[in-house]
Formats: structure tokens, sequence, C-alpha cells
């Protein structure tokens, strides 16, 4: 049955029903005294707008980021539980980036009429099942017809304590630069489901069963890390941070031009991911350059100062994964954008523009 | 210039120029002993996301609602401007519905590569002239391609007490129903657009300079009710509220089945739009039932206690406008949905299910 012969109301149902077991839920943050979850939700899905109650002395922090088939995702490798994971995970990786325990979502779909119910209900299952593994409640959003493309725009809401927040412009020269994770796997694989030598349903059934599906995995089940990002702001353990959606070269930039510093990174340090490195030296390209160009990692660059290892191993006494890499320093030169590469200084690749 | 030959950054930086202005202003409502507007917006946009400070003792309301070129408004009529005033207008209804001071917003725009630059930067005017007439902060958003049509997504973000806050579930037996406002012009607008005998630029020019020009007005440029509902909470005049974004067939079955009751409502007292009655009764057509039915009235519905009308005058001190018409009651009889017209007691219309 697709959507349209469904009708809205029916489908709406359907939803709410699948979206009404994930009270927010698990322990609150270490350090974080939140009224408990399942009070914080006053009114879920069914009226006119959702209401919450806001944690006392939190600031609130928002943020929204819409998926557009053809253009975010591609529905001959992403099924519909995949695209609606993937939806929540941007957005908790931005609240990440920023400190912030997340806590609401909103869900806004816009469905072609001739989209099957089932892939509907599946999209919500996948929304569902990173939402219960963060403890997030979807307490409303919209339905509406798409003419042409499959949409979803997910609207995140943390929290985070005033002292704890962590922004892009915090950085100072001298900050020692750390990634989480590894870096390339998401670009490596869309360049294996493109070039037909990754399967999405070899990933799906068994994500860590290949290299190929690693990679396959990293792209289409993107993990936020979100963890990491409260766990380093419960501990003041960074000055700046940002997540990786758009590759590590643009952030970068970012956090070096909104924190008026330059940037200098060790080429042997950065955290390539083994499996990417392997698909792109065989093509013979480099494998640096693709590392730090290629989107949808989200991982989390973080500005720390010398003085503050001891508080990010404090961090990392509750969060030890993702491993953490040091992979280089915030310089006082503005200009200075520095590619320490077998003993010699190349110019750091500028993020790519995608428009996307 | 076309927004893919100016690329995401540089039209990021332009948006967010003009977004600029939009710090939260004007007095806090009534009776709301809010934060300073400016000091709630902690970090706006140019970060992983934005961060507010949320008023002590208040509820979050959230809200997102979605315009899509096709299925929401036709770019034939709806100039850009008109396009981001009725994305926010939308948004702000529901929040009004709520009881809710309108605070926030994010913004997540999928735009065509093909689209003008001026257009983009028209419809962002659109979102902030009615975000400075409600004080609402832009704070935020997402910007992406779209393959086809022209994506508007707002999520909007208001504040209540929670002792005011209005719901669809509030009514019991005996309230009267008040709806704020005309009802059908919206509808009877989009059928003069579509027959050819009303024009968009007309009513853009002069929104009042004939019937057709005013009907089409209220469809293009929306005026949500957001003092009225900010002033019904505060005073406590209502037990239950929703807004008429789907027309108020489909609004006194919600609060309806919602509250537990029936309805009976009073033909002869319904506020049929002058100029709406005009024209479906020069088509032959049944002006009530057509008023009744037809959507995007973003008027309110209210449930008021009989002992209450004091506390709506008062409500009603702060904000007279628009009218409120008392238009029937609640009922015990769950099963009742009574339109009294000509002394004779007909079936009221179901809402109708456009699925949009």
């Amino acid at each position: 049955m697709t959507v349209s012969e469904l009708g809205e109301r029916r489908l709406l149902a359907r939803i709410r029903e699948r979206l009404g077991n994930v009270a927010p839920r698990g322990a609150p943050a270490p350090g974080q005294a939140a009224a408990t979850p399942q009070a914080a939700v006053v009114i879920g899905i069914g009226d006119d707008a959702a209401v919450v109650a806001p944690t006392r002395n939190a600031h609130t922090v928002l943020t929204t980021d819409a998926q557009v088939e053809g253009v975010h995702f591609d529905r001959r490798w992403s099924g519909p539980a995949d695209i609606g994971f993937r939806a929540l995970a941007v957005n908790l990786s931005d609240l990440a980036a920023m400190g912030a325990t997340p806590r609401w979502a909103l869900l806004s779909l816009g469905l072609p009429e001739a989209l099957p119910v089932a892939e509907v209900e599946a999209l919500v299952d996948g929304v569902t099942e990173l939402a219960r593994v963060h403890g997030v409640g979807v307490v409303g959003g919209n339905l509406t017809r798409s003419p042409g493309p499959l949409l979803v725009d997910v609207t995140a809401v943390g929290e985070v304590r005033p002292r704890r927040l962590l922004t892009r412009s915090g950085g100072r020269p001298g900050d020692e630069l750390f990634v989480s994770g590894s870096l390339g796997a998401a670009a490596a694989g869309l360049e294996m489901l493109r070039s037909g030598r990754a399967s999405a349903e070899g990933a799906r059934e068994r994500p860590g069963g290949s290299s190929e599906s690693h990679c396959v995995s990293r792209l289409i089940r993107p993990e936020p890390r979100v963890r990491l990002g409260v766990a380093v702001a419960q501990a003041r353990a960074a000055r700046a941070a940002m997540d990786l959606s758009d590759g590590l070269a643009d952030a970068l930039d970012q956090v070096a031009e909104a924190s008026g510093c330059g940037v200098e990174i060790d080429a042997d340090a950065l955290p390539v991911d083994p499996a990417a490195r392997t698909w792109w030296e065989a093509a013979g390209r480099d494998a640096i350059a693709a590392a730090l160009s290629g989107g949808d990692d989200y991982e989390l660059l973080l500005a720390v100062p010398r003085g503050w290892r001891g508080r990010l191993r404090h961090a990392r006494r509750h969060v030890a994964e993702p491993p953490l890499t040091r992979i280089g320093v915030l310089t006082k030169d503005r200009e200075a954008r520095v590619l320490l590469r077998n003993g010699r200084r190349e110019t750091l690749p500028r993020g790519y523009e995608h428009w996307r």
C-alpha cells in the first residue's frame, strides 16, 4: 500500500504508534543533573506543537539538517531505515560538536505519493533506533506530500550548561588539534558503491565483514560522537570543537577562521582509515588529500590547550571510544595553512565546496 | 546569478547578513517576565548549532512545518517573499494555538540550482519581515540543493508558562466554541487565482483593493494569530485551542475527539468571509459547507467555559483584533456532530483529508 492510498491521518497514526515508545530514557549524561527525561516531555505528537520542559540552568541548542533524495542519499544504496538513521545522526553530530546532550527531535517528512507505507515505517524505525541509543524523544514533526524526491528534515534539540558550551571560535594559538576516529571511510565507501565494488546489502548484513562493507557502513549509518562531545564538554577539555560533516579540511578552515588562528597539520599523524587508504592507493591517488577533503566523516575536531591534557584524560575515562589523535596545532599566523609532509611544508588543501 | 553560480558559502554569508538584524526585540508579552530577548540568543547562525537561553520556569514549545513547491505554494502566484512569510506564519500559528510566545526559528532551505540568488534573498526577507513583527530570532538553519521543487522548512520555538498552556484536549461538555476572524477567504482566494479571476500581483499591490485581492492576500500572506493566542493563554481564558490550518471542520473534529466531546455548531453564526460568501453563492455553491471545509485559514478555535467570559474579556483588553465569534458548544454526547441550520439538525461535514 502506498502513502496516498493509506491517507495522511492513518499514516500519522501509524507513525505515532511507532514513535510512542521513544520516551527519552537512560541515565542523564555524567554530571548533568537533568530533570527525569520522561517528565521532560509534556506534550508529544498529536497537538499543534510539542511541549517540553527544559532543564534548569541549561542552554537550549537547536539544529536542523535536511536529507534530500538524490543529494544526500541514493535509494539504490540506502534503505529506508538507513535514511532515517542518518537523518537523525547528522543532527546529533552537530549537537555533539557543541557539547550538548541531545534531548528531543522533530521529524519532517516529504513523501512521494507512490512510496510504500512499509518504507515510511522502516524509515521511522531507523530514526527510532538511533533515538533510543541516545535517549532522544521524537516529540513531533510534520507530514507532507512531495512532488518528487523523498525529503527528511530533522530538527534536534539539545541542552548544555552555559560554561560547558563548545564553539568553533574558542581556539587560541598553541592549542593542539585532535580528531576522533578515522578519516575517509565514508568518502571511499561512496566511491566503492558508485564503482560497483561494494554493495549496500553486504554492508547492511555484515558491517565489518570486509573493508568495503566497513566503508559503506560508515557512509550509510554514520555514528554521531554524542558521548565523546558531551564528555569533553563536561570535563571542559576542549576550547573549540566542530564536527567533520563536510570533511576535515573544511573543519580546519572553519575553526581556524572563527578562532582567528592558522593551522599546522602533520600528514603522518592523520588517522586515515586503513581500508580507505588501501582503496585510494590502489587507484594511484593521494590518500592524505582524499581523506582531508572527503565529507561525511561525522567525527569531531577538538582544539585543546596543552595544559588541559589532564582534563582530556578525565573525559576519556567516561568515553574510551573512538580514539582521539593529535594531528597538529593552531598557530598565531592567521594566514598559515600548513600540511607538514615528508619534512616539507605544503599548503593544506581548502575545504571542498560541495553545495549540497 | 543563480545559487549554484554563487556557491554555498557565499550564499550563506549573504543570508546571514540579511538575518543579522533580527535580534529578537520588542516588549515581552504582557505578564511574561522574559529574560531580555537579545540576551536570549547565545550563538546565532555560523556554528554547528544555535544556542539560546530559555526563560526560567517556562516550557519550550516546538513545531515544524514544511512548505513544498507544487504542494503548498505555486510560484506563479506566490512571490519569494510571500513564500518566506508564509513558511514562518504557519509555524507561528501552531505556537499561537498552544498559547506560546514565539521566540526563535530555524530556516531550512532546499534550493533548485537555477534559482536566482535575488529570489533567495527575497524569500529570506519575507521570513524576516514577519519575524520582526513578533520579535522572533532566526538563529539557524540549513542550506541544501534540491533536485526539483523549492523546499522551505521552518522550525519555530516558543515559550509558555506551564499553567497557561493551551491544548486540543482540554475542552469539556458545555464549553462555548469561539473562532477568530473570518472563514473561507484563503480557500476562495485559491479558487479565484486558479480561475484567473484574481491576480497575485493585484493582491500584493493593494491587499484590500478588491474582494478578490483581499481573499488572495489571506492565502499568500496569512497572519498568524500570535497576539490573540498569547493573550488568551495569559488570561487563562480558554480550556482548549487549535489553529485552523486544515479548515474549521477539521479543527472541530480534532478538538472534539481529543476532548472526548461532541460538537453542535450554529450555521448562522459562522463568520464566513463576505467576499468568499459572494464568490461561492455566485457559483451556486453552499457557502457554509465551503467555509467549513476550506483550509489555510490560520485562525484560532477556542473552547471557553461559560464562567470564563470575564477572562476572555480581559484577554481582549490587550488584543482587540481579530474579532471572536461564538459559533457553538461542545456537547456531552461524543458522537454528536451537529450543524444547526434553518432550524434543522444537519450532520457537520467531516474535515477534508487533503494529504498535503
